[in-house]
């Protein structure tokens, strides 16, 4: 199974593409999809959805999994980010691939295996499972890994359980 | 010149196409989009992304006028119209289709007249400049009608005022 996991962003979309099989993780490639602040709100979410969609043709995943949004108080930043996430959705949508939704608390909770671990922690896990030498940058990016990262330890789970 | 106006939603979006020339406005077509809460989120953007290029095709609008949003308090919902909202934009910028925006006051003001007109005093504005003989239902395609005459009306301005 081949896993794109999206850190969702407007300035920096992260993205991780992983190999995940026999119970073994693997890394495809990694990277980040970025958008300049002085470029018009339609040009900079065509870029986000026809970079997507070139990452989907290219990587053919499985599933693309996208971590939730939470925001506590920024609701201007929150509805910017909120477009964003659309056009990746409906990037996997329109190439017919299959999306999972994690949140915050889920991912950490399958990669580092409790729900507070604190981003550096959530690195170094990312590091570890997929063998890299070192922690892949921006954040944004290693956010995506382990995304991806979530998504195959969820479905190894639900596959020990029966429930696929 | 028409103008397609959009009221971004995510249950249901709002649209409305009038045609102005010589100083004069009248109505083409106006409707709304409606998707249904039980199906998945991404299929819900695809419908909507779908439905409003179908609707740019069928109408080739000049312009693409969309309210901007303004949430104080609900910050999921700010996402979830965010989500929606993007992928209008997204429909719009990959037709080549120019996209204005305006705020809620930008839109009471070209219309009414005044910033802080109500829901009603705008419906009966929209009524009375394309000399419909009802209010047009839902509020969503009212007030897409609404923000179709605030670009009518600013566009109208900006050539008086020589900025076009």
């Amino acid at each position: 199974m081949v896993i794109l996991g999206i850190d969702p962003g407007y300035a920096i979309v992260g993205y991780g593409v992983i190999r995940y099989e026999g119970g073994k993780m693997s890394v495809i490639d990694y990277g980040k999809i970025t958008t300049e602040a002085n470029i018009p709100l339609s040009k900079r979410l065509k870029l986000i959805y026809d970079s997507l969609t070139q990452l989907i043709e290219t990587f053919k995943p499985d599933v693309v999994a996208v971590e939730e949004l939470f925001f506590n108080s920024n609701v201007k930043t929150a509805i910017a980010v909120g477009h964003a996430r659309g056009v990746i959705i409906l990037a996997a949508a329109n190439k017919n691939t299959k999306i999972a939704e994690y949140t915050p608390l889920q991912i950490k909770q399958a990669v580092v295996g409790y729900g507070r671990a604190d981003k550096n922690q959530v690195q170094q896990m990312v590091k570890m499972f997929l063998k890299l030498k070192e922690v892949p940058k921006p954040d944004d990016t290693a956010d995506a890994l382990a995304v991806a990262i979530c998504h195959a330890n969820s479905s190894a789970l639900s596959n020990q359980l029966g429930l696929v």
